[in-house]
Formats: structure tokens, C-alpha cells, sequence
């Protein structure tokens, strides 16, 4: 957007309140350190309180009762969902240009709805249905039978095996692969027999799977991942697993097969949970944690096997304080053994050495 | 396959017995959940017993001895064996075309088997050998003078570096990078240099690697997965590793350079192994485990750094209870301290505190 | 190289000195336990002293002193990269044919370099730039905008998204993807709010990424990759992180978003770091170590969280021996009661149970 918006007016747009001068003129969005006086910047993490005293930017997004003084403030309650709108108001993506491309493969039975993009060296399977404004990105892969719900967006070099079926409007980063074989053998006599993996996955609405992230289809069942539910990078979604709507999860954690995850569950960097569980509605698992049984609702779970968050933080503790408590002991045993010499000969230790 | 089979056939082909009527007709497979009286489904982890109580399917592949009523059951000593079996028998995919695509890129020197597939926009590189039936899916990348056995699949964008070879029957799933550079550098004087990695990797037969896997060749010797072993999603293998045969990685798991993996070894998810190391044959490596040492065979391991499995669960019971440990430790230290009051002025405490 | 190199002029290559015969002609380099008499190896780490002994090697890169015998020693100060410059002189790779493919896609206002490759399925977007001698493998998307400096290669299946940049002499692996979307979100009312992402990802000079790692790009700032670091398979950075210069971060470890990592620093496998920390120059990180805090310079670190290294391993050593101290403290408060016994009826004992 060229020209600049007036600060009163982002208020009006986010539904905030301008501290100082609401007809400064802002003409875009820069982190605190590199914003300059005519860009809006913003302070949702506590950390970056100091950042957000010295910005040069013109104003700052932040929290009703900040104390930030010095360039104006655009007071908002939720500063960074703010922050979502504003960015969606300076920086609109030039209009993609609506086409199969002819260094595209496309398939019988094809259906496509309108404004569809298929960009080059993408191949669309038999029978694939294509909703409208769906983009498939260059090199992507939608095997047969595949369905992907209008306005939903297959960045470059994803892959859907067959009968994979995609909600509307969500987002498949470069390299995710949806739909490939669950990881099941029968193993007899030291050698494993795959078993057949003919179930599907279903990804609900507004989804977004980060890149090189993978989601296995199983053997019978589906594989779900339940709407408004978003995968960061290299996450692992084995076969059978369902995922409720509103989860979270960050970069490198997977969950193995069959487990059950509920709605607006997190499950943060590396972390893990093993097979045929159930992880109640709202967990919090921290990063590098790993679950081994199942989770009752509300809990925040950390640690190898995962336990409440607060015993780990105390087991963590007192495990760095080991020494010192091998050393009180010693120092007890000692003075046990005086005592005990003072009361010889009624009493003896039964020490070994 | 139409028309349904004969549970009284069923069981002849998996060599297993009908406690029911052996007349009744199956026409597919479906989970304990979701089959209905015309299925099949199976019971073979004990965590699913209710759900085998409350099933509404026509028959489950059982164990014998069960304890299962209601529906009839198919009893084998090895269920999911046998339903690998039965999948089988019911979903078996149409013929695919056999062909090269027109769209894609065939080097020069290809050698190519009977009823290869090559699919569009997937490079063959020079002097690469197809053996009878393979098939290279879309988009996937086959570098010079790799070779792939006869019946082997590489599902869409796969990638083998030059000089790869891939036994017979194999899968690869999408995504997976076979041939990549180790990881080996020389450092001095604070700069990395790149020691090149002139190597190779072999996959032995029979060997399944999952979505977005990867297997480094090394500097000068061979990277090499033995024949049967089957690695899940995400699971990275690292130059000069040796997986013996008939190994289990599940995803996300990863071994470091150099390091031989014995036969039937198993690590399940997110484990890894650091690199110089020796693991025997039939070790077993708990979820999350980092190995730090190698390990002798018949060993269950669990934790960082992997002890043995017993041991770890131990201390973190123990771990658990350290609060309680403090807590037995400071009542003692009062104790102590009320002992030596009596015993005054004989006794002087040293503590400092 | 075909017809061989004298051990004396190798000598004058790495700077090093031949014990042994200097005439003797090597023709190849292999592992001790692969190499033949016309055939160098070498010996950099200790753990394979005994193969260097029994080695059917002409001659063994070594340090001096190794009182290593049998083979002819060419002695240098660091054997691991007179190796690297070794294996340059034995394998030169055949002139690349350097052309753009006729099957490659190239867009508007694309700026070439002399020499450039551009394979076959390749897409390369609008308005991209490629330095000289640059190559863009099979498969490999180029967003638009994108600059790639002189020397990098992007292998197979490499993908950049739109603006990304990446410096001179880098080599992406295949399966790459730089730029994708951060994992940005703002959570109101317990929806999931895309904040779009806007930044870009600098990658400096003689950077290599790993097969299948992933690079975000943040909202605002820049993802930067510094100079001369090297990353391995399947790595994570998040959206804003900062990578210092000469970097090292092994198979599958992470660092979340906005962490502003030094320069020096080594990440081992599997390991990760939270987001918004600052790790010091120098530091080292080791294998499956979890970052939850920021790290002064010159430190060692392991353990989730992450303690200084010989914290973490006296706490392991004493986490073995917990079921132990369990019992000395068992013992101790028999001896205790014991005493007191003795002492009543001055002395109560408090004891619950």
C-alpha cells in the first residue's frame, strides 16, 4: 500500500487507541530495531522492553498501561493479533496469476474449480478435485483420487499420496508429504511383514503444515488433523493419529501412532509422544519432553518420561543439588558415628566398611 | 475384490480357525470401531480389548484363548501376521500403467528392466540401471550411475545422489534423499574445510525408508542398510554408518558417522546414537535415548545417556521422589541435632549453617 | 587422477613428511580397513589406532609421534585436512555440462552469471539472479526474486522461497527448503491467527545446509545463516534466529525462534535451543542437550536443560547411585533411632510413620 495510513485510522482498523498524535503518518511495519519514524513497530514479549525504549519507530503497538514513553503508542489488547491485521493491510501479495500451466501434468477426471493455479512441473493425479483458488506449487505431487478444498495453497514440492483429502484454506509448506505408508510390520521368525496401509488422511480447514513436515496414512483408519490446527517444520504425525482442532505444534516434535490428541493441545520444540495414547483437551507439553502415558485434561507436562511441569522443574533442581545432598549425608553418617562412639558399647553400626 | 470371501476360507489362508459360523462372508477390513457385520477386524495389542467387546464386526483376528464373545473370531498365534495376510487378499491395487513418461528426462546409458515405470517430470541420470519393475515416481531424481533392483519403488521426489544402489523390493517414500554429503569437515583456524565425501551408499534388499528420511555416504567408505531393515519418517543415517539387517528405526531417530548397527536392532522415536559406536545385534533402544557408548548384545536401554532400561526407570522413580529424599535427609540432620544437645558438650556439630 | 602420485611430492602437497620410502606411488585413497598397498589412508581419531596397525595401507596419514608401524607414515599436524586437500587431488569430478535445460522453466527479467546450470524441472521465478557458475539442480524451485551468489549449488530438489539470498560457494543438499513461512500465530479467543510473515532468509558465503533442513523466514526481520557455518540433515531454524560465522550444527538439532546464536558455536546432534535466547560465541552445545536459557561465552552445556557439562555429568554418575543413597539414608535413620532409643525418654522421634 503506497501513501501511508494515518495512525488514528490503523486504531480504527485494529480497534485500538493512539497515544500522541493520531495524524502521524505511518507507511509500514519494522521489528524495534530496525523501524524508523515514519513505521509501526510492536512489543508483545516482555523481553523486548528495552528494545521498545530505544526504537526509533514512529509508534509502537503495545498492551493498555505499557509505560513505554517516547514515540507514540497504538494501545491494543492483543498486541501481536494486531500486529497479524496491520501486517495484512501494508503488505498485500501482488495477484497471482490464475492458470494451469502446459509444463503441468494433469490427469483424467480432473475436476477444477474456478481460478485454480497449477504451476509448472506439477503433476495432478486421476480423479483429483481441485476447489476453487487452490494453488498447487511448482514440482507438487496430488496423487489419484486426492481432495483439496477451495482456497487451500500446496506450496512448491509437496506430495499427497492417493485419496489424501485437504480441508479449505490451508497452507502445505515446500516439501510436506501427506499420506505416506504408516510404519506397520508384523514381524515373524526376525523379519517384518508390512502390513498394508490402505487407510487415508484427512486434514480439516485451515490448517497449515510447516515444511518437510510428514502425516502417515495408516493401515485401516484415517489420520486426522483437526481444523485451525497448525505444524511447524519436520513435525512427524504417524498412522491412526488423530489431532483435534486448535493444536500447536512446534518444530521437530512428533506423536507415534494411534495416539489421540485432543482440541488446543501444544505440544512445543522436540517433543514427543509415544503410541495409543490419549492427551486430554489443552495440554501443554514442553519442548524435548516425551509422553508415555496418557494425559488427563489441563496438565503442563514436562521432562523424559513427561510428569508435571512443576515436579520436573523441582526434580531439576534438587538433581543439579545432588553433590550437596551426598555430602549432608556424609556429614550425618559422621556425626551418627560420634554419637554412637559416645554411646558405645550399647550401640553398634552395622556398616559394612 | 468383490463378492467377499468365506471366514472358513479366510482362516485356510491364514492358516488359523473359526470359532463362529466359517460360512458367514467377508467383504473387507476395518477397525474394531468401525467395522460393521460384513468385516473383519483384529485384536492383537491387549490395549484394545474393550473395543473388541463392543465391536460390531462380523469376525476378529484374535489370538487364541482370547476370551472375546460375541463376534466370531479367526484365531491365529499371529494376528497382526495374518492381517497383513488378509489385507492382501482384499485391496489389491489396478495394474499401473507400465511406461516411461514422455515427460520425463532418460540420460544417456540407461539400462532399463521389463514393466519399468517412470513418471513425469522424474530425471534418470546417465548410465543408471532400472532393474524388472521398477518404478520412479514423480518428480524423483536419479542420479548418474545409480543402480535400483528389480521391483523396487521410489515414490515421488525421491532423490539419489550419483552412484547410489538400491537392492530389490524396496520402498522409498516421498521426500526421502539417499547419497547426500557426510557431514565431515576439517577444521582449522576456526574455518571448516569441506573433506570430500567421494563414498557411497548401499541399501540392501527389502528395505523400506520413510517420508523425508536421509542417508549420508561418507568420505571414502560405504554407508549401508542391511537387507529387511525398515526405517520410519524423519530418520537420519549419517556417513559410514552400518545398519545391520532387519533393523527398526522409528521416526525421527538418527545414528551419527560411522557408528555399525548390529542386526534386529530397534530404536523407536526420537532416539539417536552418537558416532564411533558398536550396537549389537537385538539391541533395543527406548523412545527419546541418546546413546553415548556401544553397547553389548541383549541390552533394553533408556535415557540420556542410555543406561540400562531397568536402571533408568529407577532412578526416575527416584528422581521423582527427591523432594521426599530432602525432606528424610533434614528431618535425620534435626534429629542428629537434638542427639548431640543431650550429649553436650562432648559433641560439637561442624555444620556451618 | 590416473597413473598415481610419488608419497614425496603428496608430502609437498600438505606440507607434511614421509617416514618410509618416498617413491612409493599412490594411486588412491581408501579406509584403513579398505586400502591396498598402492593406496593412502589415514588416522585422525585415536579410536582406530589398532585398524591403523593392522592396515594393509602403502602409507597412513598421521600426526607425528603416532608410533604407528608397518606402512610408510606421511606425518602432518593435522591429518584429517591434508585428507580433504588429498582427496582433491585424487577425484576431480568431470567438467558439469553447463547449460540451461530446455525442460527447466525460467521466468521474466531472470539474470544469469556466465556458466550457469540449470537442470532439467528446474523453475526458476521471475526476476531471480544467478551468479557465475552457479547450479540449480533437477527439480530445484527458485522463488521470485531470489539471489544466488557465484560457485553455490543448489542440488536437486532444492527450494527457495521468493527473496531469499544466498551468498557465494554455498551448497544447498537436496531437499532444502529456505524462506518458508515462520510459525507466527497469534492465539485470540482460541484461534490460531496467521501473522503473515514478510521477512526474508540471508545465507552468507560457504554456507552448507544439509539434506532436507529447513530455514524459515520471520514477519519483520531477516533469517541470517552466517558465514562459512555448516549445517547438517533434517535441521531446524526458526523464524528471526541469527547464525554467527563458522558454525557447526549436526542432524537434527533446532533453534527457535528470534535466538541469536554467536559465532563458533557448535550444536551437536539432536539437540535444540529455545526461542528469544542469546548463545555466547564459542559455545558448545552437546548431542540432545535442550537450550532454555541464554549462555555466557566459552561455555560446554548439555542436559535438558542445559547445565555446564560437568555439572550434567556428575548429576548422571549420582543419579546411577540415587537407589543407593536411598539406602544410606535408610540406614542412617535406623542407627538414628537406635540412639535415641538409647536417649529416651529425652527424645522424641517426630517420625509420621
Amino acid at each position: 500500500m503506497s501513501g501511508g495510513i494515518r495512525l488514528g485510522e490503523l486504531a480504527e482498523r485494529v480497534g485500538g487507541r493512539v497515544v500522541g498524535d493520531p495524524d502521524a503518518v505511518i507507511d509500514g511495519v519494522a521489528t524495534l530495531e530496525e523501524a524508523g519514524p515514519d513505521q509501526l513497530s510492536f512489543l508483545s514479549n516482555p523481553r523486548y522492553r528495552d528494545a521498545a525504549r530505544r526504537t526509533r519507530a514512529g509508534a509502537i503497538l503495545v498492551k493498555p498501561g505499557s509505560g513505554i514513553e517516547g514515540p507514540a503508542l497504538l494501545e491494543v489488547d492483543e498486541p501481536y493479533l494486531a500486529l497479524a491485521k496491520v501486517l495484512g493491510l501494508f503488505h498485500t501479495d501482488p495477484p497471482a496469476v490464475r492458470e494451469v500451466s502446459s509444463m503441468a501434468h494433469v490427469g483424467r477426471d480432473v475436476r477444477l474449480g474456478n481460478e485454480v493455479t497449477v504451476e509448472p512441473f506439477a503433476f495432478i493425479g486421476d480423479g483429483v478435485e481441485l476447489g476453487d483458488r487452490v494453488t498447487v506449487g511448482a514440482g507438487s505431487v496430488v496423487g489419484t483420487d486426492c481432495r483439496v478444498g477451495a482456497g487451500s495453497i500446496l506450496m512448491p514440492r509437496v506430495v499427497l499420496y492417493p485419496r489424501t483429502e485437504i480441508g479449505r484454506d490451508c497452507i502445505l509448506h515446500a516439501g510436506v508429504v501427506v499420506g505416506s505408508d504408516g510404519f506397520g510390520f508384523a514381524t515373524s521368525g526376525g523379519r517384518h511383514h508390512k502390513v498394508p496401509q490402505l487407510g487415508k488422511v484427512v486434514i480439516e480447514d485451515d490448517v497449515e503444515l510447516g515444511a518437510n513436515t510428514t502425516v502417515d496414512r495408516g493401515a485401516l483408519g484415517e489420520t486426522v488433523i483437526g481444523s485451525g490446527s497448525k505444524l511447524d517444520n519436520l513435525v512427524m504425525i504417524a498412522h491412526g493419529v488423530t489431532i483435534g482442532a486448535g493444536c500447536l505444534m512446534a518444530a521437530q516434535s512428533g506423536i507415534a501412532g494411534s495416539t489421540q490428541v485432543g482440541s488446543n493441545v501444544t505440544f512445543a520444540g522436540q517433543s514427543g509422544a509415544a503410541g495409543h495414547l490419549k492427551i486430554a483437551d489443552g495440554t501443554v507439553v514442553a519442548a524435548k519432553t516425551a509422553v508415555f502415558a496418557s494425559i488427563d485434561p489441563g496438565a503442563f507436562v514436562a521432562g523424559t518420561p513427561a510428569v508435571d511441569h512443576r515436579t520436573w522443574k523441582r526434580s531439576q533442581v534438587l538433581l543439579k543439588r545432588l553433590p550437596d545432598l551426598r555430602k549432608e549425608i556424609l556429614e550425618l553418617k559422621r556425626r551418627v558415628e560420634q554419637l554412637e562412639g559416645l554411646a558405645a558399647p550399647e550401640v553398634g553400626s552395622t556398616e559394612e566398611g
